[in-house]
């Protein structure tokens, strides 16, 4: 990726704060020179290894099952908000007009191995706790004991558990901080009024604030 | 990726569609093995090649920039609204409580050759076009030519443009159309008490809407 110095994040706290807010994530893979990328609601575990594992799960039906026979080196995106940003929110263009279009974004790539855990212990964790995370904003939180036994038993023979041990991890957190302080501002009061979550962005990581 | 039927989507104006509301696409090639990914607003060329084109620019001191001596295989993804869908929303729970968790999302996934054209006028026209599509909501659109000569010669000179003849193009629209319709509309109900833009999409795409 490339990643200029501006935009460079590698603070793992806030890299970590970016995968839980965001955490439906695109699994890539390749096998044969081929690419395969499939969509995956992972569960970080902040307190494994050196920068953490990822830990979800897929059908047995999709094509990375097999793929998955033996460990792979896996590349996964995570993206959090994004916005156009127009020069004509930058203080200095009625001045000078040396001011061009851009795009805003967060995200953070991930580097590791993947391999399928064929653990029906491994993977009744991770459902729970995924389900757990998910259903907490609930009044009355779904769980999986809400289900009779034979129907979650029929589910989880359909799936398998994946984890992924994190081997590298960098986030490209892109919200202006190249501009002056004041164009800053300007584009972050343009995108409130939007009601675009990259207004707070640009203000939280604006280089004087972070 | 894995594509149940339910969820496939092969619609071209339905694709192209979800291409142009979420330009920022994630761009992956792959070089001796290794992912190189990027995010890039694309413009979509409907009209070009069978399945589209897709334009765009890069950074010259983007790694992509020297990986693009040759033309290569690209993969694209674009990423639509995303939500966490909770089994309390489905009607039958609490009948027969045979449901779990899911997640909602709509993509679309692109294959095609990628590269780069050293040519200043297509630049031109990639750079006008997109900003022309994305400043069509300001009151006074800022074009190329609101810019000093010389400072966007100097802007020119650090980018190059890149195009995408798309070969492959396919679409992930999973958004509850595998629940009965009722399901459907309570999922849909809960995510518009949350503005969620996913409650518009399983309206519009269940299988007797669309």
């Amino acid at each position: 990726m490339y990643l200029p110095t501006h935009f460079y994040q590698d603070n793992l706290p806030e890299l970590f704060d970016l995968i839980e807010k965001n955490p439906l994530g695109s699994l890539i893979v390749v096998q044969d020179g081929e690419i395969e990328a499939n969509h995956i609601p992972f569960e970080l575990d902040r307190s494994e290894g050196e920068f953490g594992v990822l830990k979800g799960h897929i059908a047995k039906a999709n094509p990375l099952f097999s793929i998955l026979n033996e460990p792979l080196s896996a590349y996964v995106i995570f993206q959090a908000e994004q916005a156009y940003i127009s020069p004509n929110w930058y203080e200095g263009k009625l001045e000078h007009h040396r001011v061009v279009p851009t795009w805003n974004y967060r995200v953070v790539h991930v580097k590791g191995t993947i391999q399928k855990l064929e653990d029906d212990r491994y993977l009744r964790g991770v459902l729970a706790r995924l389900t757990r995370t998910h259903e907490s904003t609930q009044a009355l939180p779904w769980k999986m004991g809400d289900a009779p036994h034979d129907f979650i038993e029929e589910q989880l023979a359909k799936i398998v558990a994946v984890e992924i041990k994190i081997e590298s991890i960098v986030g490209k957190f892109k919200v202006s901080q190249n501009r002056s302080v004041d164009d800053a501002e300007n584009v972050a009061k343009a995108l409130q009024e939007q009601n675009s979550a990259m207004a707070e962005s640009i203000r939280k990581y604006y280089p004087n604030n972070s």
